[in-house]
């Protein structure tokens, strides 16, 4: 079937707006770091209700017509790029908040929402959404529970998939799966929106969502704290868990060689403590009582100092301070600005095997001909930690034996490739080494099942 | 095909005590409750390796043979019973605590595991398993995760979902899914555990599981605290979150009734507030500093009484103090002793409505013949709220009137028929309540892929 005719369906169904082809393309492209590269598409839809995402898939299902879904574009995997014969789906149009119900704790949006602007949304009223990571200025809703998004608050708050109470999702046939319920727990059947997030926009399209709201914690304190062994990092943070208990909101490591680089001259971040220490513990203390709090994380954190838990500590004093605090730990541009051939990784590893796995991969890396920095750093208390590592060259060899090194010690430690960014297009290669043969077989009998023509992003994942 | 050859072939992979035939079957019941009726069943296996399950599972599925699974029996929706040609496959000789990781903070067990155990085997280690709710002394752990179980820590720990990190399983066909991982994060493909959580034994058998553990909190403090106006349990629940922040581990209400019952002359319970307000207000705060931590929750519970967000309250000063409190809000076997034929209910409401909507269906409950007594009771921050509806007849009008005028008014504001306990067989016809017809549909479509014969747990569920 030619495709115009598809595209004149399209046009039945959708106003001349929400319908880009051509050389309107050339404006459009499929990832905000690659915005010289002109989309490739056959056509890009615009929906602006859940009814019209509904239509489209319709009209794609009974034409076989494969979709690509964007959302805000910060994927990190590949799952965005398109060909010119894929129609390209854009949530962009959906973005509104629909309601914010104070009372039951909840926000439910359109999926194209931009996710600083929820947050920003609930701020005032005293609400926190607990999701946050650096794209979140552009990332979109709908992606980050497509892609069960992480961050820096998974150790307390979970991934995006435990904030997520309802949503609304249509399938590859068009049949549109309502479910925006305000609910915390509910065992009424399977509950299907597991089955959406997280599976990268393979099973359907998300067009809503209801979200948990927690309440905004009215104190915040941070530490960074030093060591050179990792049993010391692991026994700090058992000793925060027991003191902070739950308050305890922000456990991330860099190594030294990670911290160097932060604190060179390539950034403006002040040094607290010497660069000689093996380890830098970001630690990060939310509460409810300004003085009471202080009091309490300034003693536990002496403690551990006197006891030789750590070998030395600051705390920030003010916004200021926690600000570059912080700033050291999250501003990892810096790290990847220097050459221009970087690969990034994001895996997974059992907490107590961190410090001699992470020493084996940089060990390995570092002896690696080619290799020209190797940068660990992350979220500690998650077992989730990002490499990024430094080469002069876009060697193919060179590319895949860093993979093997990376992977392979993960895949020995029943790790995972991929603790948040997901699969994509880039690491279905190595799913291999996350996953066994039994698992990606049943993974690709849910997708025939629900998506029979493999038309909704199709070879993504699996 | 008759039925004598099926258990020739389990004879072949399973020894003589694993299997019970017969006269033998007389000593078994399908329910903790029920221990006076003889189980029916074509046979009762006991495996005691996940290859022995699989192996039965092959043979069953080769040879169209329905499976009933038994964990600890404790199940509230019916979902053990069995019939004369089924075959019945206890988990109860899989009860093997495989490790603890302490490090990890994870423990391995295999799936007949009972839940105290777990608990207990970690309590010493400074461990919490936040599982609790009052059948942890017979329920198994593969039950938990199957039915997606709940309890008194929700609030804070999530459901049973959010303690899973890996899991084991066997499929209908006898294939062996095993991801036995020690993650808290893993975006490596679908995740795979979500659809055998809560899908109550219908899509494979659970064998083992990976658990997160916590650091058991060092303090513990409770308060009771009363008011006659539901925005003010609200306001009050605004409040400990903002000041205890996330060291607020149990928020739970009893309606007037349900107190005056449970520190009437049938328990030993001391009443230590008045028997004539509307609500009462079970708080408990868990935390790691004795002295700090008993200060400011006193601090937070006088504030709340002076300014009048509740009308009074007592602090539980010591374990025994505690021990009573807590009893009154947990000891609710006597709620349902007086009568023959009660009915319970499990519903999940959106938190900001709860007051209405248990008034409304407290009202007309108490308008309808039949009913003596309607005891609400529950998790009201989790939304999620228990009845138990006294009757002196087991008239089936009433018992369908009754659930009509629980779960029309449930359904009315979007909440579940089912917050905790499952649908089973019992709650099967009222699904629809909760669910959409096109979410019903896409349940039968999983679980036609998966289990095309349609032998495991058949006619649960949907």
């Amino acid at each position: 079937m030619p495709k115009i005719n598809i595209i004149s369906l399209f046009k039945d169904i959708l106003d001349d707006s929400s319908i880009l082809l051509g050389e309107d393309l050339k404006s459009r492209f499929y990832h905000i770091w690659k915005t010289d590269m002109p989309l490739e598409s056959l056509c890009l839809l615009l929906p602006r209700s859940t009814q019209e995402v509904s239509s489209i898939l319709k009209i794609c299902n009974e034409n076989n017509q494969e979709i690509i879904i964007h959302g805000g574009l910060t994927n990190l995997v590949g799952s965005t790029i398109s060909n010119k014969t894929q129609v390209v789906v854009s949530l962009e149009k959906m973005n509104k908040i629909i309601e914010i119900d104070e009372k039951s704790k909840t926000i439910t949006c359109e999926s194209g929402a931009i996710i600083e602007d929820i947050i920003d949304s609930v701020k005032d009223k005293d609400f926190l959404l607990p999701l946050n990571f650096g794209a979140r200025g552009s990332a979109q809703i709908g992606g980050a529970v497509s892609t069960n998004a992480g961050g820096l608050r998974v150790f307390k708050y979970g991934m995006t998939r435990n904030l997520v109470m309802g949503i609304e999702v249509v399938l590859p046939d068009g049949t549109i799966i309502s479910s925006l319920k305000k609910l915390m727990k509910d065992n009424s059947g399977y509950d299907l929106k597991q089955l959406f997030i997280g599976s990268e926009g393979t099973l359907g399209i998300v067009t809503k969502v209801v979200l948990r709201l927690y309440r905004l914690p009215k104190t915040r304190y941070t530490s960074l704290a030093v060591t050179n062994n990792y049993q010391n990092v692991l026994d700090l943070l058992k000793i925060m868990e027991d003191k902070l208990s739950s308050s305890l909101t922000g456990f991330e490591l860099l190594w030294n060689d990670t911290y160097k680089q932060m604190v060179g001259d390539k950034t403006l971040y002040n040094k607290y403590l010497p660069d000689n220490f093996k380890y830098y513990v970001f630690i990060e203390y939310m509460g409810g009582d300004f003085e009471n709090d202080y009091n309490l994380f300034e003693a536990v954190i002496l403690d551990c100092v006197d006891k030789g838990v750590v070998e030395d500590a600051v705390i920030g004093k003010d916004d200021k301070e926690q600000v570059n605090i912080w700033g050291i730990r999250e501003d990892v541009a810096v790290l990847a600005e220097e050459r221009e051939f970087d690969q990034h990784f994001d895996i997974s590893i059992p907490v107590g095997l961190i410090g001699e796995v992470i020493d084996k991969i940089s060990g390995e890396l570092k002896n690696c001909e080619g290799v020209k920095t190797v940068f660990p750093f992350g979220h500690v208390a998650d077992g989730n930690i990002h490499f990024i590592i430094g080469k002069d060259s876009d060697d193919d060899e060179l590319k895949f034996k860093i993979n093997d090194i990376v992977y392979n010690n993960t895949q020995k430690v029943a790790g995972s490739i991929s603790a948040e960014h997901g699969i994509g297009l880039d690491k279905k290669k190595y799913l291999i080494k996350s996953r066994s043969e039994d698992e990606i077989e049943l993974m690709r009998l849910i997708k025939k099942s629900i998506d029979p023509k493999n038309i909704l992003n199709p070879g993504r994942v699996i």
